[in-house]
């Protein structure tokens, strides 16, 4: 069985799977008693966030300000950036704001924080500013223990105890978050869950800092798709973040947070030659269509660049897309050559390929094609660049 | 100094480095006496494949059918599309015949090769097909002295010994074509000048073999940017194919080919916090900016996700993107912590990333900003997807 109206290579969602996924994480957050922002970075896909926002999630996270202004214009008005703000996108911001956007922005800096202050008071706008919790040490954000977390607090809010925001515009603090990226490089339940818990207290110690000096706190943000689905308690917390449960991928896979059957999204390919001696099938999907991202290859199995299926998605364990060029794809066996590779995948064959990184390897499509499980077949657009 | 009028992260184009880097190339395929058919798959943009073609360029190569078409409807009309043809994209390919396009088709097996020519009996179209010619068994193609090479080129002119195609449709083989991909793991002179050699004697005797049993094999089609750079002379080549010269890359410059200074694209970035203590600087460009592709990671030296400049270009050899996630990247001093960063590249400092894989970065942005000498920046659109 193939595809034979669908040009590959081609980005395909099993859209049962999809909403399975969707609820899974929902149903989680709503038991733990949280609300959930889903960050939209991984699909850029309108119809994908509207159903994200159908199954319960608040609002929406975004990783540049050009899928704040995507969604914006699709009616989804509460909308955290969670990328560490600059003064040059100040403009941009402000005209989102403008138009009527909730959009929150984040910092964890006193630079940025007196720009966004002092750019706001110009504009008489009051930006809603989250600060940037750093619970794992992986990337950016403010000790929960620091000095600088109040100073930056205050560099928001003033030194003239008006933790509300002035009236003349400038900006209001409205919370704080935090990512535990480093949950990616896990594997263990037990590890999962201390990491969660680590990134639950040390951002909620960083919001009891802030009300203890009388300052405004009301957003306990924190979230990693990995802890999202690891957290046993969330005391203290009002919202959680995640993006790539929507899809899941192969590194998740290997964090142990889904099983590759869970996996929604996969790249469609057709075979167009072999190297028999090499056990090697040519494939007309390359890293343009994977990615170059390898991210299985520091964790518990390496794929390459994606786990094979046949054309019905069912995951041929053993092979692997062993190496990419750039529109050339290598399917080989795994542990050892399959000389009859030319007879097992005949030119002309279409394969499922299962990605390492979900956002990267939908990043490289504008489209994504979706299957519906009575075999129809919809394409829905998405978007890129900044 | 920086570019206020440009959103980060941005593709930035040299152009004057672009142009000096295409005249290097067309020079010296002059000098050697062949013709020169850039591969557009590196831009897939139009004014630069327009000043290739005004250099000298006899016509392109492209990765994908969509290449072929968005570059025929603005008037190029010699096109080799170089991934083996499946039956699945005939149609397609046969509609750019009909509208006048010279395409020209690859395949390195019998089942292709008689697809295409059942195919072009059909619909009375001669396909114009060259044989995939492996000449450093580093991907796809024929041995240029196994047996299959013969039967290939049968079962597309048949066995009636009519070489130069139907008149009633079907296939003609125009040639053969190889690609010395193992090019890019090499970084002697000497290795590459070898492997130059290894790539035209394997072309040519699949040539010789080809016209020795009375079948035509007019073009004789090599190359790889290192391949094109190092070979000593192409006797028997008719043509060279090369794509990322246009831009180079760091791969490139470890390969030995380019000097890190005539890399004519890269990626310009702000920053927007720093880790004092690790001695980081965090950017807006994370690796949906810089693509995944860590291609320097096992050459001489790691680059990690690229080499960092100042704003005007000029490498400050010490500073690498040394870990990216979706949009932030991590700039550090590659030898020791940098406890000054913060002073050195405060909140707002823009630098640009030489990228490892100028093909790969490329891809992840809808526009280049291109520099002029004169300080005009102008934006060219570039396209993607299949």
């Amino acid at each position: 069985m193939g595809f034979d109206l669908i040009h590959t290579p081609a980005a395909l969602i099993d859209h049962a799977q999809m909403s399975h996924n969707i609820a899974r994480m929902q149903a989680r957050m709503d038991g733990l008693g949280v609300r959930f922002r889903p960050h939209v970075k991984t699909t850029k896909c309108v119809p994908i966030v509207r159903e994200q926002i159908a199954a319960g999630a608040c609002g929406i996270t975004v990783s540049t300000l050009k899928e704040a202004e995507q969604f914006f214009a699709e009616g989804i008005v509460d909308i955290l950036y969670a990328v560490g703000m600059v003064p040059a996108k100040l403009p941009q911001a402000a005209a989102l704001l403008e138009r009527g956007c909730a959009l929150k922005l984040i910092v964890d800096n006193v630079e940025s924080a007196q720009a966004i202050t002092e750019f706001g008071r110009t504009r008489h706008q009051a930006f809603e500013v989250w600060l940037e919790i750093d619970t794992d040490q992986h990337r950016s954000g403010l000790a929960p223990e620091g000095a600088a977390l109040l100073e930056v607090a205050r560099a928001l809010v003033g030194e003239d105890a008006n933790p509300g925001g002035s009236a003349q515009g400038g900006a209001r603090l409205g919370g704080v978050m935090t990512h535990a990226g480093s949950s990616y490089a896990l594997s263990t339940p037990e590890a999962l869950q201390a990491m969660a818990e680590q990134e639950r207290a040390g951002c909620v110690r960083a919001a009891q800092r802030l009300r203890a000096a009388g300052l405004p706190c009301p957003v306990v943000s924190v979230g990693s798709t990995p802890t999202a689905l690891s957290a046993r308690q969330l005391d203290g917390v009002t919202e959680v973040r995640a993006g790539v449960y929507v899809f899941f991928d192969l590194v998740m896979a290997n964090v142990g947070v889904c099983a590759p059957t869970d996996i929604a999204l996969s790249v469609l390919t057709t075979v167009i030659g072999h190297q028999r001696e090499k056990g090697w099938a040519l494939v007309d999907a390359g890293w343009m269509a994977m990615s170059r991202d390898r991210g299985t290859q520091a964790q518990g199995r390496d794929y390459g660049y994606g786990l094979v299926c046949d054309a019905l998605g069912q995951p041929l364990d053993a092979y692997v897309m062993s190496s990419a060029n750039q529109e050339h794809g290598i399917v080989a066996h795994s542990i050892e050559p399959d000389h009859a590779i030319v007879e097992r995948f005949p030119v002309g064959t279409q394969l499922r390929i299962l990605p390492n990184h979900a956002c990267a390897t939908g990043a490289q499509f504008p489209q994504y094609e979706v299957l519906e499980t009575d075999g129809a077949v919809q394409s829905w657009p998405r978007f890129y660049g900044w």
